[in-house]
Order: C-alpha cells, then structure tokens, then sequence
C-alpha cells in the first residue's frame, strides 16, 4: 500500500512517523512544500525574542532523521497543487519548476493554515510579514538583523499578536498594536480581557483598538536606507519600521476544495471522527481540517498543534487497520502575556447561548496561594454553565501563576459531560505554596452552582 | 433546633458559618478546647520558616467575627470529654476546671487528629514537638527564639516533616531525619522518590533511614542552659538542640468511640456519604473522620483542609434540610520540598492490588516545557491503570514546575472513572512556556495505554 502525505509539519510527520512505526514495510511518501519539516511553529515568538538563538533551534527533528533512520519517503519543496481523486494522484511542482505526480492508495491532507493577509494596499510590502511557517519567523529575525528595526506595528491582537508583542520588548523594539473590532480579546470576558489590556499597556505595549486599517504605505527612510512604512487606519496612521500580520489563519484547503473534497466551517476540510474527509481514500488532519467540538456536538475550526498531532497519529492508526475515532475538541488553549498566563476551555457565555444552552455565568476574583502565604497574586475566573442540565460548559481564566496547568481540569470535566454540582466535589489538590484550600476552580465553581441551582 | 459542635477549626467552623447562612436563626454553639479558631494549620511550617511573621498571621478569621457579625456561639476553652447519646448532651471541662453540660438536637463531632507520639522514652521532653494546632506552631516558633537552636531532628519523613526541614533549612538550621523504615516515600514511586531525596540533600537534609526509634535523652548542655537532645535509634544517635515528631496523625476519637458511635479505619468515626455517624442526631467530619475512596468504592483515611471544609459545608446543609451527600475523595495532595513540586491523586499499585485491580503501571520522564524552549525542565511522571477495565487509577508527579496544578486533571479524571483511552484524548492546554505540545500527562497516559492493552 502506498501512504502519501501532502504537507511536512505537525500532523503529516506525526502521521508518517507512526505510520512507519505500525508497519515498517509500508511505503510512506511525504510531499512538503518548504524545506523545513517538524519544527516548532507555536516556539517562534520565544525564539524571536532572542536574537542569539538560531530559528532553526526550533526544529524538533531533522528531514535526514526522517529519510535515513524512518525510511520515510521525504520529499521536500514538493508543492502539490492539486488532487485526482478519481486516479488516486496528486501533482505539482518542484522547487526546480519541474512538475511532478503521484499516486496513492490512502492520501493525507496535512496543509496546515496560513496566516490570512488582508486584501488591502501594501501588505505585499517588504517589511510586512506573516507568522506561520518557519521560513516566516526566519525572514522576520533576519530583517531585525538586517534593519534598524526601532518600532513595529502589529496588526491583530490574537494570541499570536500578543506573544510577538512579548517577543519585540524583550528586544527594546516599542510595540503598537491596532485592530477593527473595539474588544482586545472578543472570545474574553470582560473583566478578564481588562487584566490583560492593563498587562500589555504596564510593559510598554500601545493599544489601539476600534481603528479599521485601509493600507500601509512605505517611503524612505530619513537616512535613504531604512523605508518607514505607515499604518493607515480610521482616524490613525502609525508608523513603523516593520509591520506584523496577525489577524488569525485560514485551513490551506484550496486544492483539496477544488478537488471536490467537502469544505465545512472556515473552508476547512469537513472529517470525520476517523480523520476521513467525503472521500473514502483521503483522510485530512490538522490546521487545515475541523473537528467535533465535545460539548456541543457539532463541528468547529480551532487549529491547535495537539490536536494535529493527535489527528495524525489517529490517521496512521487508521491506515495500519486499527479503528480510532477522535471524540473531538474542547477548545482548550493557553497563552502567555508577559508576566500573565491566559487560559480558556470550553465554551463562553456567547457561545454557549448560540448552541442553544441556557447559560449561566460567574467571574470571581481570588488568589494563588493559601490565606497568608506569601507571593500569593490574584487569579481572576470565569465560568459557565448550562441551567436546564447542570453542566458545565467552559472556563477563562488570567493570572501571574497557577493558570497554565489548573485549566486542565476543567478540560478534562468537559470531556467527561460533568455537571457544576460534580466538579464542585472534586478533590483537587491543595497546599499553601499553590493555592487556597479551595482551589478557585471549587471557588468559582461554587458560585456558579448558586446561578445554576 | 440547637445545634452544637465539637472542635472549631475547619470543619467545624465551616459548619458552624454556613448552618448559620442557611438559616440565621439557629442556635449555633461551637465548644473549642484551644483559643484559636480557624487558622491556616498547612501554613505551620512556612510561617515557622520565618522568624518576622507572627503566628498568628495564619489566623483567618477572629473569635470575634464568629460571635458578633456571625452570632454563633462560639465557646473557646471548652474542653469536650464525653457524649451521652441518649441524653443528647455532651459533657466536659473548661480552662477554668469548671465543668458543663451542653445539651444539642444535632451534634457534629469536629475534633480533628493530633500527631503521634511513639509511645517511648523522652518525647515528653522539652524541646520535643508535634505540629499540628497553632498552639504547637505557637511553642515550636517561641522556642526557635528562646533558645540557640543550630541543629533540629526530625522524627519521620512523611509530608509535615519534609515542610519542617525546609522552613528549618530557611532559618538556616541544620536538620537531620530519621525514622523506622527503609524508604523515603513508602506510597510513591521509588524512581520519584529518589528525585525527592536527591532535592533534600542538596538543600543539606541528612537522611537516615530504616533506623528505629528507642529513646530520646537529655543532657544540660555546655553553656549549663541550652540542655542537648540526644536521638537514639538503632545504630545511630543523633545530637539535637530540638525534635520534631512528625510520624503522622490519628484522628480525635477516643470519646466519640467511648460513647458508643462506631469507629471504622485507622480508628476515624465512621461515617456515611451524607456524614451521619452510626448515631442520626451525630455527624463527624474533618480528620476525625473517614471518607469513601472514589476510586475504590471501599472507606479510607485521608486527614486534608479541603475535605474537612467541604464536610463542614455539608453536614450543615443537611442540619438545613438539604440531602448532601459527598461522592468521597480520590486522595489527592501536594506539598513542595525546597524547589520541587509532589503531587498523587488516587491509587498507586500496591493499594491497586490490594484492591482487586489488574494494576498496569508506567513510568516517564519528560520535561515541562516545549522543545527547545529555554527554563524546560525534568518532570518525573508515575501512571497506574487496571487492565480487566482500562480504568485510570491513579498517578503520581514530581519536578520544579508544572506539577502541582497538573495533578487537578487526573483527579477529575478519576472523578469521572475516565478509562486510560477516554484520558488520552483529552484536550490539554499547550503553549511552549508551560508544557510540551502532547502534555506530561498526555506523554505518560500514551505509554501507559500500550500496557493496558
């Protein structure tokens, strides 16, 4: 049987990799458009921040390892531009202009997502970059290098925006960030969203919210060398001596679409729970296919590195005969903004009342650490719930530490449907170091059980 | 109704204020042998680690606000001796000698547990201490500053010890610990164990295990004033200028046994899930009670704040006319040991197959931050599962970071009576300064599923 992959990152070397290791005579070929495979993406930031890391740190296994030690048939600057799903091929182009075809008894679709550059005048400009792949984070080190880089305008304030954002006052360059939509984080509650405005604007971040950009224009530099670009937005014009992009990603999904695979949410790639798209012999995985979202049942789009693993690992099972069905997402994720951890899972309260639940709400400030512990700091919560069932849907929470990790619980309550009244009765861990007897998740949760009950 | 209550710390404090927002009309009466009420007992050693904070820091909430913004009659120096469970009244004796007699409708036995003292020579000397009330954190600290105290032995190594020797070590003292057998953590892992004894010695804790107690001697010291301790064990004396007995607690139960009310594990007040004793005018709840293991379906003893307060809460809510009944608890705690971070909820495989269970055991370690992002370090993982079930039953962390607030996830996990196959497809947070992109947990429950199996 032949294994064919389309696209070298997360999910496809995830795939191709356990693939191999369920059955190492299988004829595994992976074609990826760039040079650069397995690597870090969500590690960019961090490795921007840094001018003295190389980007290619973040490259979690060479291609060479895959070739020689995997057996993978590893085909790089390989990009596919479309599929015969009748022939059980795809072509394309190489690097070298050369085009190529190959055929498939099981194809892949691992393509990822890009960032989505608005449709306005000068964003093609050099200076204004995207944060992706690899080879985006390597163009943006090496123009910090390059240029006199003093001042960068972010357009987008998603978590991406924010840990760049982080990244460029590590390095003294001053940071302004500007949007369309007057909230910095619309999915946030708004007590919470506020803590980490307030985080942003303590280190140096200007904020601009509510100004929708029309275009970014360049002229040279005051010394002849260095174009200034501006930022051209209602009512503002920001100057910059480098503009990032970052006002989310959309499923690379082009070829597949056209092919005649069904498109779903986002235009990503519609799967099953067995990774299948519409077609019997293509499964999709990744950033560039949906998901089941565990709470509500119905299909979503959250493109998040453990879920393309996860994804491809499932695919490969898949392939090797086993029956895997992923039970899907709960949309769980964490950020960090300077010194604050930022997390959420689940479902807001919007969301909720959209899905048709009867939502109840709490936000709840506590703290850390025990009653007079010291270096104890605030943690703010917000919790919702579903009244006629009981259940609980979905946390937020923001604080300078026990946020990160703590989210998980309520990830895992999700997954197993757990009314407020349940988890209430949860017996989570306490000592003074980590937080109040009451841990706030309890706290929270049994505030919330008063609006549910 | 009159409700009384014997003990005023958490449990019966919990108790007393939410029988009384329940319902403010009910006479409410608390019979406190101590002076203190309602202190943080857990944080002992790290108010102990600092000689400029007062003890009396960890009070949360003054006698005064229980009785006058509370209106509960809160009666300190009241030293409960007996229960006559016909009569509905119990009997003791006050600071004064004076005796009383306090008649109830319903009685909440709150008496907590008090450390172990080997039944042995000279552990009634001066300068030998438990910990467990404010009263004992009190002499431990006005000893620390009334003597010149270089050098402390601490009898037993279980989690209070361990506490002691940091807080000693921040006081820079020098510490030793001893105690009856071979290992360090009999309950953990060994390979986890090892990562918890390698820590205490590099903060200059000298370990000596597996060497039985016999006696403790005094002698006047050099200076004629500070008298020196001598800890005798089996091949080894052990200087001290002052002991520490942290060998575990036993519940307060000796009246409550006398007057008739069944007593279960570990000599703990035998109760059920709705905290009634064998007597339905008398509920227990706190450490001087047991709980049902939710993992095991069987009675267990697990002395902690967070069951205490939440059996509080319920036995008042069920004086209120609720039906609460607790589901039990799955055994979850954590302590930090100078820069480590314990952690275990649930089962480990000795009580796995004491239990009947198929145990299935892995053991990982991976680190605590993504790939190549800078501050990672070891997290050390142990995972138990039952084979016939495929059921998760428990798991056991240690590192530097990440580890205290993780272990809420299996104990929700557990909770849920979540399968190893339902765990790993959970939907944990990722970002690169918080963990891998496939969690610890994740990592571990992955390795674990191919021994269920």
């Amino acid at each position: 049987m032949k294994f064919v992959i389309i696209g070298g990152d997360a999910a496809g070397m995830s795939a191709a990799s356990r693939a191999k290791r369920n059955n190492p005579d299988l004829n595994v070929t992976v074609l990826e458009k760039t040079h650069d495979v397995s690597y870090s993406a969500c590690g960019m930031p961090y490795n921007i921040a840094d001018p003295d890391r190389p980007i290619d740190d973040l490259v979690v296994r060479q291609a060479t390892v895959f070739r020689e030690k995997q057996g993978i048939n590893l085909l790089t600057g390989h990009s596919v531009e479309s599929i015969n799903l009748e022939n059980q091929s795809v072509s394309g182009t190489k690097d070298n202009h050369q085009e190529f075809t190959v055929s498939y008894d099981k194809l892949l679709i691992a393509t990822g997502a890009s960032p989505i550059f608005p449709d306005l005048p000068g964003f093609e400009l050099p200076g204004v970059f995207g944060l992706k792949t690899l080879e985006e984070g390597r163009f943006i080190k090496e123009y910090l290098e390059k240029h006199q880089v003093a001042k960068v305008v972010i357009v987008g304030m998603g978590y991406i925006a924010l840990e760049m954002s982080e990244a460029l006052r590590a390095r003294n360059i001053e940071v302004e960030m500007v949007k369309p939509r007057p909230e910095l984080l619309p999915w946030m509650d708004n007590q919470l969203a506020e803590i980490v405005k307030l985080e942003l604007e303590k280190n140096g971040v200007k904020l601009h919210l509510g100004h929708g950009i029309t275009k970014i224009v360049s002229q040279p530099g005051s010394d002849g060398l260095n174009s200034k670009l501006s930022v051209i937005s209602s009512g503002l014009v920001l100057e910059a001596d480098m503009v990032i992009t970052a006002i989310g990603v959309k499923p690379n999904s082009d070829f597949a679409g056209q092919s005649g695979l069904e498109l779903g949410l986002n235009k990503a790639i519609t799967v099953e729970r067995n990774m299948l798209t519409s077609n019997k012999n293509v499964y999709a995985a990744g950033d560039c296919a949906d998901a089941y979202h565990v709470v509500t049942g119905k299909k979503t789009y959250v493109p998040l590195a453990l879920r393309a693993n996860r994804a491809g690992w499932a695919v490969a099972d898949n392939i090797s005969g086993k029956k895997i069905e992923l039970p899907g997402i709960v949309g769980t994720s964490v950020f960090k903004v300077f010194d604050l951890e930022v997390a959420r899972t689940g479902l807001n309260v919007k969301d909720s009342i959209a899905n048709g639940f009867d939502a109840a709400e709490v936000y709840v400030k506590t703290r850390s650490r025990a009653h007079a512990h010291p270096g104890s700091t605030p943690i703010h919560l917000h919790m919702v719930a579903d009244r006629k069932s009981g259940r609980l849907l979905g946390a937020q929470m923001v604080g300078r530490e026990g946020v990160a990790h703590r989210i998980n619980a309520v990830a895992v309550a999700l997954h197993s449907q757990m009314t407020v009244e349940q988890f209430v009765q949860c017996d989570l861990a306490y000592a003074p170091p980590f937080s109040p007897v009451w841990d706030p998740l309890l706290t929270t949760a049994n505030q919330l059980l008063k609006n549910v009950q």
